[in-house]
């Protein structure tokens, strides 16, 4: 079964960038779902709490379901509630939780597609960190923090926490 | 099983129009499957004819991991070889062929990425169509011309092929 992934953080927090990079790493047996390319594959709904947890369980399901088929599944999603993420936790077997940490400052700073800008001015409504809430995770696998710490250090975090799964089964 | 529609046809010919009309027709059990979503999801690769082949080799494998899980499975993709279409019917059982018919002079004016204008000036080399061929399928199990029948019009003759196929198994 593969070993997989969940980073969960604000937009533009990073976890697209280090989903790629990692994958870069481990190749073709590395698989990738964020919350683009689900809801592209999907019935379209909107990002209501309700519709944003049918995502996530879309996601969580598909993740199953690929698991026998791949060493590693990395998910990337904003994921904000705490009690989705448990849900997660409980339909994919062994999912390691990672926090990609960074402050709703930097966020906007970076703002790669102009969507802060947008969801401040209220032409986009229900944004994570501007009209909706992010609650941070309790207790999770990893925290990243990717506005101190470089990319490649977060991959290798990254990467030894595949590597601790692997030696403790 | 699910029923598996690979709809071939030039960029900008109307593929994800009628995916995505057909999906919202379709509902949760219907999954789309497209070129720029695999290419998401896998380690990244370019547009030669082997790296073509390699992302519809990728789909293919995906269609059937899924379908166990989903009624209908909808793949649009250019895939503009004869020899990697027959691939995939030999890998994809039931695989039904759709070819999405427009005139190369047609998906110029539609053009809606301006991707067609940059394969003419060279910008976007490997362009199907422009820089690159495309072989017509020789025996497609439908045929649908995008410039002179309307969406709900396709859409209707899909959801035929797909009744067709309940009935004659």
């Amino acid at each position: 079964m593969a070993k997989v992934i969940w980073m969960t953080g604000l937009s533009a927090s990073g976890k697209t960038t280090l989903a790629k990079t990692l994958q870069k790493e481990l190749g073709e047996s590395c698989i990738s779902l964020d919350g683009d390319v689900i809801r592209n594959m999907f019935y379209p709904i909107g990002f209501s709490k309700k519709e944003r947890d049918t995502n996530i369980g879309r996601a969580a399901y598909l993740a199953k379901i690929l698991s026998p088929f791949f060493d590693t599944i990395i998910c990337s999603f904003i994921s904000p509630y705490e009690e989705t993420r448990k849900m997660v936790q409980k339909k994919v077997e062994g999912v390691k939780v990672v926090y990609i940490k960074c402050s709703i400052d930097e966020c906007k700073r970076r703002d790669p597609k102009g969507l802060y800008a947008k969801a401040i001015t209220g032409e986009i409504p229900h944004f994570t960190g501007i009209s909706d809430p992010y609650e941070e995770p309790n207790f999770p696998d990893l925290v990243l923090h990717t506005a101190t710490m470089s990319i490649d250090e977060c991959v290798k975090k990254l990467k030894d926490l595949l590597r601790d799964d692997t030696e403790s089964v």
